[in-house]
């Protein structure tokens, strides 16, 4: 039997990591590092440097693999994140079939938690429903950026006995978030906070969140919502990429 | 100066506590404990064991106090939390001026993370904004009850590209949660589960998660929501407790 870990790393901050996911590193014959492209280079660098501070017994080797890129443009997203995690799956099988004996033990490294917005449980468990590759696995559980933004600006994601609704960009920007008083944003890549009508809504912004490029910003979208369109614009033209989250909280 | 560290120690399984979060524990000369009640002495107990644990140079003390209940039947649940906010809010009060000497470090080790459904923070933000004590503070986050549930069950929080709602199980029964197709249930003590119109979703439950007596179940409220039920009844009936989440997902 091979057996496959996929391991959240947190975001961020190299400390975010769990005692569950150092024990876990430390079991991996072989990590499989999804390559998605120069902009996230440094994500990759990351993840080794993280399995070099933490694997005690350094017998681990990597292999890298293409990440096929999703098709974007005029495509419909749930369409062409399905035909991606398809295109994924035969690379997920191919790494499995191919870089991994029977008894050994292959990791996924996933930033943040795997729950949340990744793909990778749901690639595996369309592996296993196909039975095109013979694997148990396990799911180990990271602090998300949604935590670290919280963490940093000090601040609950739940009014008192309220509900929280994690979103995307896209969905915000097209009007599909619901009436949640607090709404955490994900994946934004079109500063859909621009569109909230209500401009008293408060904004809690963080964008490379643990990392030692940290931005926070916070207030009433009236007060700082064009500060934040700068600072974010200025900071993907200087790092090449971004990463940021936000809260949204009803006045 | 007083400093306070906000610490999330994750949710049942010691293993789920973050490198930042033992650096955070060894930081602390005092340690607040907050009494929730007998039933709930085994969580203090969890708190004991993982400072013994992390903790290299044992120089810290502990100090526990009372923690005011919710009062319960016929009152509004928002003022009741607030009114509870506030007898708590004198209690830290009190132990933050007593109990830590300037330049001296205290502690409160949060039941999952700090950011979910836990007032630690609000209450912290209330003192300074009411200017009673004077003291700075930083918040650790910690692997939730919700992020142990996905992770046990091996499956994603979000369908892709969509919503993921966390809620409680008191909204859900009252019929305030939203139409997410991705809902997460926390503090339910009423089995709202059961008033889930569309017998067909997908429910995912966990009880005492990442700890020796975890539970999982799984399946169509319709083939399994009884199940769950009696289960819940049984294990609440032997541990004298029970800490439980789901995920529901519309078909």
């Amino acid at each position: 039997m091979k057996h496959l870990l996929v391991i959240g790393i947190g975001a961020g901050n190299p400390d975010y990591i769990t005692m569950q996911a150092v024990k876990a590193l430390n079991r991996v014959d072989v990590f499989f590092l999804m390559d998605k492209g120069q902009r996230k280079h440094k994500l990759i660098d990351l993840r080794r440097e993280i399995c070099e501070r933490y694997i005690t017994q350094p017998t681990y080797r990597f292999v890298e693999a293409h990440s096929p890129e999703r098709e974007r443009g005029d495509v419909d997203y749930a369409i062409s994140v399905d035909e991606l995690n398809r295109a994924r799956q035969q690379t997920f099988e191919r790494l499995i079939n191919d870089e991994l004996a029977d008894g050994q033990c292959g990791g996924f490294l996933v930033w943040g938690d795997p729950a949340l917005y990744d793909s990778t449980v749901r690639i595996l468990q369309a592996i296993l429903a196909a039975g095109t590759c013979v694997f148990d696995f396990d799911v180990i559980p990271g602090i998300t950026s949604v935590q670290a933004l919280a963490a940093q600006h000090k601040v609950p994601l739940n009014a008192i006995g309220r509900s929280v609704e994690i979103t995307t960009g896209r969905r915000l920007a097209a009007g599909q978030a619901s009436e949640a008083d607090s709404l955490v944003v994900m994946l934004d890549a079109e500063d859909a906070y621009q569109r909230v009508a209500d401009r008293q809504t408060e904004i809690f912004w963080g964008a490379y969140l643990g990392t030692p490029d940290e931005i926070l910003l916070s207030g009433r979208l009236a007060d700082v919502a064009d500060e934040i369109e700068r600072v974010r614009k200025a900071a993907r033209a200087q790092h090449g990429w971004i990463m940021d989250t936000y809260l949204l909280r009803k006045p």
